[in-house]
């Protein structure tokens, strides 16, 4: 049986969503329970691995077993043996060759900017505290000059290069919501911290550091030494992995 | 100098508010940070004690110290002293006879709950997670009652026995917000655990375990034991003190 899981959590207090041997993830708390429950060893597939402190409200995995499972009581059963911060939203049958990863037609993510005077208590957890003004209107402009298929080497992780930077933005977009500013966007796939990324050079470009025709510039110059800092991980959500 | 703050701050790893020699508190924590800017012993006096896992976004506290202050400059040392989960949103300096406590003319409580079938990984921290559906009119009609001067020793906590139970309820509503469903409450003051009780008390009218006219009747009998159960303190908010 193949089974698809949809999973919100906090990654707080996570070293991110892949295996490692000596630090908890996502993925060793999910398996380690999934493998208790089933009482057979489990190897969890995923849509988009995400970074350490980075959350998610929509992320989605799948995994296989020999047995027929009851799917609604494991859904609870899950849900009543993991930590509060990891909770299995939907869990579905799919086809014996559903992958999530390749199979997904689209990722959307949210980056959460808390722009304010003063830190907020409440959101420290999950928003990037930028105490200076803010253009959304610009930056919101930069975002838009992102959609669309492009070579996004200028956003991507200093510490990888993908054989294909080559990507395909179908929504990016800035707004003013009370005292948070937010970005989303959602696109196939992403290049490694490509979001996180493309916010801190959209908020140099907000703060007035960066005029919107350097911006395009930086864009065209597929040169990532040229862009702005990686903005910090707990502004950041995996919203939802569409198939 | 008579100072006074506004602070916000996530409850959850604090014992409440009020000092306790062997456990962390928000007074305590506050306490600590302020004499060591100002290089004296301070005591502050606080709007509304919270209980423990309760939070605030507009805490009103006062301090008097002998020295004339920066209150600029201090916002933002005690900002960058105090842990990320208390933030100083406002300094002013008052009169020397102000009392947060007394000269509160109202005080707004907000209680989260998460009305949906899975927990929520994010809300966790914020809100009382309840799966079974929950009728929001029948429960604001029952919250509408409460508004005016009544006799609330129905939902007083167990453990107290004011003088006088009586109160002034100016504001008392539930709405649906998304997946919340959330209670707002104005009052001039509150007795120990009335927000909780009422909260606990109004959720059984929501999942029809009580009737309205039961509701009615508890109130009128002015008896703690026949009220609903203490909700959780995590759903808490004291939102604002109006002077």
């Amino acid at each position: 049986m193949h089974v698809k899981l949809t999973l919100e959590y906090d990654g707080t207090n996570y070293h991110g969503w892949q295996l490692q041997t000596n630090a908890v993830t996502i993925q060793g708390t999910l398996e380690a329970v999934v493998a208790r429950l089933l009482n057979e060893p489990v190897r969890v597939r995923v849509a988009g691995r995400t970074d350490t402190g980075v959350h998610a409200l929509g992320q989605v995995v799948s995994f296989k077993s020999e047995r027929v499972i009851d799917l609604n009581r494991l859904q609870h059963s899950l849900n009543a043996l993991l930590p509060p911060d990891i909770v299995i939203t939907n869990i579905e049958p799919v086809h014996e060759a559903f992958n999530p990863r390749r199979d997904a037609l689209s990722r959307s993510y949210r980056y959460q900017i808390w722009n304010h005077t003063w830190p907020s208590a409440i959101w420290t957890r999950y928003s990037w505290y930028i105490p200076f003004p803010l253009n959304a209107d610009t930056m919101n402009q930069a975002a838009a000059l992102l959609i669309g298929d492009h070579d996004f080497s200028s956003f991507q992780g200093s510490d990888s290069v993908e054989r294909n930077p080559r990507r395909t933005i179908l929504h990016s977009a800035v707004r003013h919501e009370g005292e948070f500013l937010r970005y989303e966007v959602e696109a196939r796939s992403f290049l490694r911290h490509m979001v996180r990324n493309i916010i801190g050079t959209l908020v140099d470009v907000g703060r007035g550091a960066l005029s919107f025709e350097r911006f395009a510039e930086i864009f065209a110059a597929r040169d990532r030494t040229r862009a702005g800092v990686n903005a910090p991980p707990q502004g950041l959500f995996l919203i939802a992995v569409k198939y």
